[in-house]
């Protein structure tokens, strides 16, 4: 597949995933969201890639869905794909991939991201923000509901005062308010924003084991969906038998040990043990 | 329904709930419990309220129960309804009826709210603090546990750690321990508290789709409760194919497009969507 | 029992904990864990026991897993027990066990918790910090996963996006750091760790119903595991029943209408009512 409404780059092990349709603000089309499953499913399949950043082209991060349809814009969602007989969300569709994506996400927002815009960025491990972006949840604004299941992430990454605040005034607010309410990990000058995306996926790629990051992430967004820390300890202990005598576990000890640093063998392609929860893409039929 | 030791107001579109025994610093009695449940339920019948101000008469908010049954106050719940055989505990009712609210809740908490003063707090969107405002979970120096369903609430609100230090404790604690903690979004000089709560309540009033802000409203406590993102995915893809098309859509996109203030013409009373998740009054008999 | 890598002590009402291997910067040892899980049963027999304190011997809180085994260490395993015939996480079987303690749970955390070092400190109550602490989700730089249920219990106390940034990078991190994300409730002068334990110890020890902080801390922690706001409202309904009417609850509402000192009666290893969550040990055969 090549992209036409996204950038898919890598580099020194990262994966840049950048909004491209600048001359509207990188708003969201049904094409977008096509690519952006398949650009994780590539980065997911690539060995080379340590980490995704997920980025925006020129001013906006994405501006929310296209409304280039005019007032019926959210009424055309006949896509053969449906939940109990009606149309299956788009946002979420991406949302739920990035969800169970086996490399850690990063998502560097350089401008506004309203709407889908912001809901996509959920299940993403890390939001950084430049000084410029500005976020909007504009759902009750417009008419609709809260989607991308935000209604599942938002309320625990920001709890559920600070989640409705935002969702039942539809307010549009600045980075500053993003952080305060522990949306964005941190704020950035614009001219910061993607090095510090880029030092954070490195810090990554440079000291850990790709497995073990991908177990990881896999274990822990499991683990907030697990009714009780029995469960997470269920799946634990399997992962801990499976990767406690590996070859990356031998390596990482041993180069601690000797004060070197680690070279790890696995690769996420071949050596994912069976335990890594599936997070599946669709338990419901959705 | 005559209340007697609660006062309600709608003006400007928003209801004000008033706890009002001001003599007894507004403790909470039986009859207190069945007029705020019915009063939720008038608010929610009613188009012409988009938010609801929960506040207290006087100098307090609430004082927690009315102790004037002295040391036997706790024992005295024979009050027909039971759970596996036992008494239902009434702040809970209370707090349930408010998380199942169709229109968003602000709590704008003016002097002492301890017991289940603070507990019936919890299920309400926004909680505002007077600097006067003070916090107690004060149920371990009386002998009882914390009530009003606060062992699900609190620790998602601020935290098991936060949670668990109030709690056991029993500590009461000013406006700015609140804050830092996060179970209160705000302080604010005393004579501000209501002139804030009312710009939130419209800020949702003045800007939103009442059947939006309703179907979120119930989307993202369900979403709380949800075993996964799956399950919220499900829902709001029922909710954006129910609710895209609908003529709040069309008047929110075409507003915005337009860029003027929409006029939504939609209404709660009759035409939430069946997707709405119903948050069950009800659902394990208790 | 007598225990030779930890050390029990019990005065004023609290028991303190101290992993003492300081010589090995208190690595954690299969003999660590078994005293540590005895201690916890020691300390809820003991209704002389109102708290508890967790610290380390010397410099350091607990360095992680002993690595004096090599590369091999996380590979020796064969423990006897087994989940779906793997052997089960060590670490969990610690963070289980304080998870379910029925006395509250201070971790004065001294110098460097790494790795178990910290997850273990994930099911206490309140975590305080020295200035010398120091934290690290070291996992994936051993080629290992999370473990001690952290995946479950992490996120909930800081959320996803720094649960993940901490385990995807696996950094070593100060104290400041740990509580600006929230993994510890203060951080305080090295010299004043230990009394700031003890005096948040004694509050709840001279203030409170044992019998009270027993059954809350089981309706929180079962509260944040649990599926819906009614669950809680049918654990609460029922042990407010059980209580309400207790030697406790006249004692304490007694005592508040008198203005003194509430002298509670009732016992933990006698009076525990039947509703109190059991938040069993093994419910899937972990």
């Amino acid at each position: 597949m090549a992209f036409t409404e996204i950038e898919y780059d890598v580099a020194d092990r990262v994966a840049t995933l950048t909004l491209s349709r600048p001359e509207r603000l990188n708003a969201f089309t049904h094409t977008m969201r096509v690519e952006l499953i398949e650009a994780f499913d590539r980065a997911d399949a690539d060995d080379g890639v340590r980490a995704v950043v997920v980025t925006g082209a020129g001013r906006a991060f994405c501006a929310g869905a296209d409304l280039g349809g005019g007032g019926g814009t959210f009424g055309h969602r006949q896509r053969g794909e449906t939940v109990e007989g009606v149309p299956r969300d788009g946002g979420g569709t991406v949302a739920l991939r990035i969800a169970r994506s086996l490399k850690p996400v990063v998502g560097a927002i350089n401008g506004p991201a309203v709407g889908v815009g912001v809901t996509m960025t959920l299940p993403m491990d890390v939001r950084l923000a430049a000084e410029s972006a500005r976020f909007g949840f504009v759902f009750a604004r417009r008419g609709i509901v809260t989607e991308a299941a935000s209604s599942w992430f938002l309320p625990r990454i920001v709890g559920i005062a600070q989640a409705m605040e935002w969702a039942a005034t539809g307010r549009v607010f600045p980075a500053a308010e993003a952080l305060a309410g522990r949306l964005v990990s941190r704020v950035l000058p614009d001219a910061e924003l993607l090095p510090a995306a880029y030092a954070l996926a490195r810090e990554i790629a440079g000291n850990t084991s790709a497995v073990s990051v991908a177990a990881i992430r896999r274990l822990m967004w499991s683990g907030l969906s697990a009714s009780s820390p029995w469960e997470a300890h269920a799946a634990d202990s399997r992962l801990m038998a499976e990767l406690g005598g590996g070859a990356d576990s031998v390596e990482g000890v041993t180069a601690f040990l000797e004060k070197r640093a680690a070279d790890f063998p696995m690769k996420v392609s071949e050596d994912l043990p069976p335990g890594v929860p599936s997070w599946p893409d669709n338990p419901y039929g959705v």
